[in-house]
């Protein structure tokens, strides 16, 4: 089956999102639930909250409170560390036991709360190391800072990182890397001729959008943002070939509506698409629309379970997706004055979530 | 000199914008006076009004309405009309004695109010030939619509024009042609290959902005977008490079401020920079900034007035502008309920005028 039929169910055991952000405070107690809500009992838990999660106290404590706000004790929520100088290499032995399963890498000031991002990775040679003895991930945001003297901007920060991604999987062959959110043909290609150590997150929304859809949209802006339809088109062929290195991480990055809607002259809008509460069904119908619906349990459980040595249980949950002729996307989501809008909003997606067996 | 010292007067007679967006109704009541705020005494309309300007009596009662709201008697409108099937060739040979200077011709859907734009040229065979023996202008919006399916999007929708534009000029070579409002070196290209039949419009903004200046930031949203720093650079260098070719159309757009700030979900914001009322000091601040202020005057006058055969009496008005320490852009202008919001607002500018010589 490559393109599917109203009524055909597919079923997916323990949907996995190697990729979330779920915030602090107010709004995280309004996102954290979305997880299951869109069919996922895996969160693999960016550490950009302000301050930075940089310490195995600061990453229990943290995923003490996302289980608070879950709303489902099924739901397993892996931690990471934000990569600086303050992570030190003999206390790497000890991170496994706290649940934390990777460190993230945000180069200087090209995300959210990306400010005590890094530049270069020499200074990392030690620790680097001790995560490869202690089979701690590498998670790469994957850009070079704008550098308008050398033709860096937005559209090329992907691409000019690339070199980087393939000296640090040489020179650390047993460590695991994960480029995230990729967005162009250029890094489908570098993971693909990277040994086994490399993988690489796609996001749902790059899958959808291309740069025409963020010009003037703040609402589909995101960093990477979306570039050519070629380099969409490359990501959907990556999946559709059913290589195991590629594999979801939704990207999901919740911002108040406010700042998502609203720019001053001086004064931009947020960064981040907001897919979490409808995670599940719009990867199948995305997946569907380019005649790859038949990998959608390897694209959202089975490759990254497999990359990260976390197979699911044989009693772990399942959950059933079903094609029907279209169900509206909320307009968006409300608690305790915090609101987000989802991606989609109001537009109809062709597959809901029909059953759940926990 | 190629950059100014604090102190240093430069004259340019009788400034021309040859592109700019004066509206119509009450926002065209609170832009036109800005053409003269700006420092310039030659505007050279658009005739994308809803509806557009397509018939002599249409172009001459809305030259009537400019000339009302203007605000100084000593600024000259020309008229241009919408290139669409509205136009006859047997009309041609009218509409110099009506005002009529050019002709613009907008790609179908890529910008402000051109949903009656073309995609070919071929019909228009018998207009073009009657402009040529008459000397009206075709001004070229040159963009292809977004197809994806071609790899075709706002970043090389110019690029990929550019073809076309040595057509047209190969198969009209009386036609004088302009490509308007340029973003990439290789527009800049193209231009300079062509014959002497065709130049080219640069954008105040343009010179200023990159893709990451626009990226999540409405208020530097503009159609075309602007694209890569090293395209940016080429338009810098074609100004430097003192060719006549390359002359200022501001293509300044005002859109009322809450269209520019906001967006939702399934609607995003309004294409357009607005430059008219800081215009002159604007540009003059940029060339200085790129080391091109003693081509001032040609840029913002000769070149266009050259190309156009248009030049300044010699009892033209004179603009003065100085090099200061700093002044403010204007957060915004408002009138009779409408608000615009200035490119730069807030921001400082270190030219201003100084003395004017009608």
């Amino acid at each position: 089956m490559s393109t599917a039929n109203y009524g055909d169910i597919i079923e997916v055991t323990a949907p996995a999102d190697f990729h979330v952000h779920l915030r602090d405070g107010e709004l995280s107690r309004l996102v954290t639930p979305h997880v299951h809500k869109g069919g996922f009992y895996l969160a693999y838990v960016m550490p950009n909250l302000v301050p930075p999660i940089t310490t195995t106290e600061m990453a229990i404590e943290y995923k003490k409170r996302l289980k608070e706000y879950s709303g489902s004790s099924k739901v397993e929520f892996l931690m990471t560390l934000y990569l600086s100088d303050a992570l030190h290499p003999n206390d790497v032995k000890n991170w496994k036991a706290a649940g934390i399963v990777g460190v993230k890498s945000y180069p200087r000031g090209v995300t959210t709360n990306s400010d005590e991002g890094i530049e270069s990775y020499d200074k990392y040679d030690e620790l680097f190391k001790a995560m490869e003895v202690h089979g701690i991930v590498l998670n790469l945001h994957g850009e070079i800072p704008s550098d308008h003297s050398k033709n860096i901007c937005v559209l090329n920060a992907e691409e000019r990182f690339l070199p980087v991604l393939a000296n640090l999987a040489n020179k650390y062959p047993k460590l695991r890397i994960v480029l995230e959110h990729a967005t162009t043909a250029a890094a489908i290609n570098a993971v693909k001729v990277c040994g086994d150590n490399v993988a690489c997150t796609i996001t749902a929304h790059h899958l959808s959008l291309t740069v025409d859809d963020w010009a003037g949209q703040s609402f589909h802006f995101c960093k990477p943002v979306a570039k050519f339809p070629d380099d969409r088109r490359a990501l959907q062929e990556a999946i559709k070939s059913g290589n195991k290195k590629f594999f979801l991480g939704s990207d999901s990055a919740p911002h108040p509506s406010l700042s998502k809607s609203t720019a001053t002259s001086t004064s931009g809008c947020a960064a981040g698409v907001y897919t979490s509460p409808i995670l599940l069904p719009l990867v199948a119908h995305l997946l569907d629309s380019f005649g790859a619906i038949d990998r959608l349990a390897d694209f959202t459980s089975n490759f990254g379970r497999g990359f990260y040595q976390i197979p699911a249980d044989s009693d772990a949950p399942k959950v059933f997706v079903e094609k029907v002729q279209g169900v509206s996307v909320q307009a968006e989501y409300s608690s305790e004055g915090k609101t987000v809008v989802p991606f989609w909003a109001n537009r109809q997606i062709e597959w809901q979530i029909v059953n759940i067996k926990e």
